[in-house]
């Protein structure tokens, strides 16, 4: 840290000390002030909105010039349509129930105490994203309605976009009477201004990473602050002896094919060997232009399929791609599972329940699914209304993370004068 | 980590492969199994005494040898009596109510698939602790009950009294079919195994280090394992212009002098500008043996205190000294509290409901108390029948830390062939 321009030490300083004094005012505020500010932002959101696609048009222009793919171009954009949709997301957030201030328990402590396990927001969050500028916008929604302020830190690429978002919700939730520091964007792209930050434990209670593995290693080596990861998935269907081919090649398709690039797509199949003869030839069909990665034992199984190597048991390929594998029971898919899987999101197919109950239980993953597709783990899927994403931490929020995961807990207790024998 | 000598880099290895094998079956055992396995620990440690007693005696003899201060030695001493209650704290932890499997939560996702939240075993935990060495068997016995793999590292003082018991506790679960390696005590004190353990975030899902400041920080420095720490506490009592001055006189005594060289003991306390003339020259008697240190406005009226410095209101004494504070009101008090204290416990002494009910929710501190000590910030005073401590994270596990801290979630969902649309 020692070799941090004073600018930059400067800058991370200024974020810090000013966010602890608006977490503090946003997590006492009144449900119905944070809902106006959020209100409050979408209206000066759509208000500036030739400013905000203006800002925008500079980064295509950027990324264009850089040479960046055309996909990568695409997910920049925020033209017309889809900045009104974040403006919706923004008021769909604010008419979400608020989490904070529920009472998660209530008990007697010794001596009669009464205590009562209340959420509460948990402070400062740090936010650490890629190109989609709309993020800015869904992460500080998401934060300030849960009564937390944050620190965003977006792409180099959408770094026009962002700012322009950002200062708009800032003037939104200022003109309804919460301070604006509740949402800081950093406003220097230098990677040591974020290692600077990631040591302020003192200063920031939670860093989320969203993006590739790249982004999730270099927080996690150097952050001293709390890390909830948003990290990558490879997700499987097991195909057990007892399942309904048809049900099977159904799941598959759709946890394959509907949207290859996001992290609850499978990248592999196991099939029990037992149907693996009558079940194989059938799936190119149902997956017309994936391509298949087969083991040995399917190989012969599978016209048109290349053969698999073992790093293809722990490839994200968010692509067409598909690798096969036969097993000898379920014994075998669990232990492969856990082993070579990363714990997000994994399926069984079987009409044996007790098969079925098995797998749920020793299948290690934030999400498991009987006769379902592991494209269901989402917030909005799951009824969260909006998400911050999907954490692939064991601990405090695993799978889709909304509002309440962005809160933690106190213990109010209350006596007539108790004290400890 | 490149310098770490080849024999403890292999024992950090071996500790490593064998752990997660250990908690896959643990966490898959039965209930009764694991009941089972703390009864046979607690029998073969019984059948032990006089090896373990043996064992301690040697640390004993080594601290002694070293001058280590008696408190110190004491601590250590692992007598006939204390070993004993270690035992039969093992039996009322394999008696307690089984924190894994509890459905959480029941909600429909999309297209009628069913989800359940589900506890879990958070997989494998790393615990650094320091002398006591009944701290061994409490942590192993709540891992163990709550599913989880073990990894211990005790104080080099107790490394024979910890052998001794992790020993016997191994043999025991061993005999009751469950892998002896869900139990590991780190075998070597050389600091640099527990930094190449803390770099394993593949191998071990949580630290928690359970000791002084020095500890905290030094795993938090080096740590990519998520850490649940077990810091430090500030704790503070407020009287309120409303008090029941008797009521305050009570609690205070209680917080600060029962047992002052515990977390949950308060450092300061802060009163009231417009009470303190009637309410401070009564304190001294209430708190025979204390040393009071006073700001400018309560010197005056607080006979044999002395004066007050900054570091006073940051300060954790762990001995019976008290810091004493005059504040302009409710306000002062809670900007103090949340500026000084260290979020652990804080109390106000109040009559009047409103203010109580604005300190409540504006001290952001894991335990908040209202005309009680904050003495009873304690598991067992909690009625979590055992803690591994009091979590000082905001995330994850805040306050008294038991059983179902030790657990995660899962989303187990059930459908019949749903896909997304």
């Amino acid at each position: 840290m020692s070799d941090l321009p004073a600018d930059l030490r400067a800058h991370a300083d200024q974020l810090c000390r000013q966010a602890r004094p608006a977490a503090r005012l946003v997590a006492v505020a009144p449900d119905a002030l944070r809902q106006r500010a959020l209100l409050a932002a979408a209206d000066e959101l759509a208000r500036r909105g030739d400013a905000i696609r203006a800002a925008n048009v500079r980064d295509l222009d950027q990324a264009r010039a850089d040479g960046l793919a055309p996909a990568m171009v695409d997910r920049l954009r925020l033209d017309g349509t889809r900045l009104d949709a974040v403006i919706a997301d923004l008021r769909a957030v604010a008419a979400l129930p608020d989490p904070v201030g529920r009472v998660l328990e209530t008990f007697a402590i010794a001596k009669g105490v009464r205590a009562e396990k209340v959420a509460v927001p948990i402070g400062v969050v740090a936010c650490i994203f890629e190109s989609r500028p709309n993020v800015t916008v869904d992460v500080a929604a998401l934060c300030l309605r849960s009564g937390n302020a944050c620190i965003l830190r977006g792409g180099k690429e959408a770094v026009h976009s962002n700012r322009a978002l950002a200062e708009g919700f800032r003037a939104g939730i200022a003109a309804a009477g919460l301070p604006a520091d509740a949402v800081q964007l950093v406003q220097d792209q230098d990677r040591r201004l974020v290692e600077a930050l990631l040591v302020r434990e003192d200063a920031i209670d939670l860093v989320i990473p969203r993006g590739g593995e790249g982004l999730i290693r270099a927080v996690v080596a150097v952050s001293k602050v709390p890390v909830v990861k948003h990290d990558k998935g490879v997700c499987s269907v097991y195909v057990h002896a007892a399942a309904d081919p048809a049900m099977a090649l159904a799941i598959i398709a759709n946890a394959k094919v509907q949207r290859p690039g996001v992290c609850n797509a499978i990248e592999n199949m196991l099939v029990d060997a037992a149907i693996a003869p009558s079940f194989l030839p059938r799936l190119p069909a149902a997956l017309p232009g994936v391509e298949l990665r087969a083991c040995a034992r399917a190989l012969p199984l599978l016209p048109g399929a290349v053969a698999a190597v073992e790093a293809d048991w722990e490839a994200e390929y968010l692509a067409l791609i598909l690798a096969v594998k036969v097993v000898d029971g379920l014994d075998e898919a669990i232990r492969f599972t856990n082993r070579h899987g990363s714990h997000h999101s994994d399926a069984i197919v079987s009409a044996d329940p007790a098969a079925a109950a098995r797998y749920l239980a020793e299948v290690d993953s934030a999400c498991v699914y009987h006769n379902a597709s592991t494209r269901f783990t989402d917030g909005g899927q799951f009824g969260f209304g909006a998400e911050v994403g999907i954490s692939t931490n064991r601990i405090h929020a695993r799978g889709p993370m909304g509002l309440r995961e962005l809160c933690t807990y106190k213990f109010v207790c209350r006596g007539e004068g108790q004290v400890r024998g």
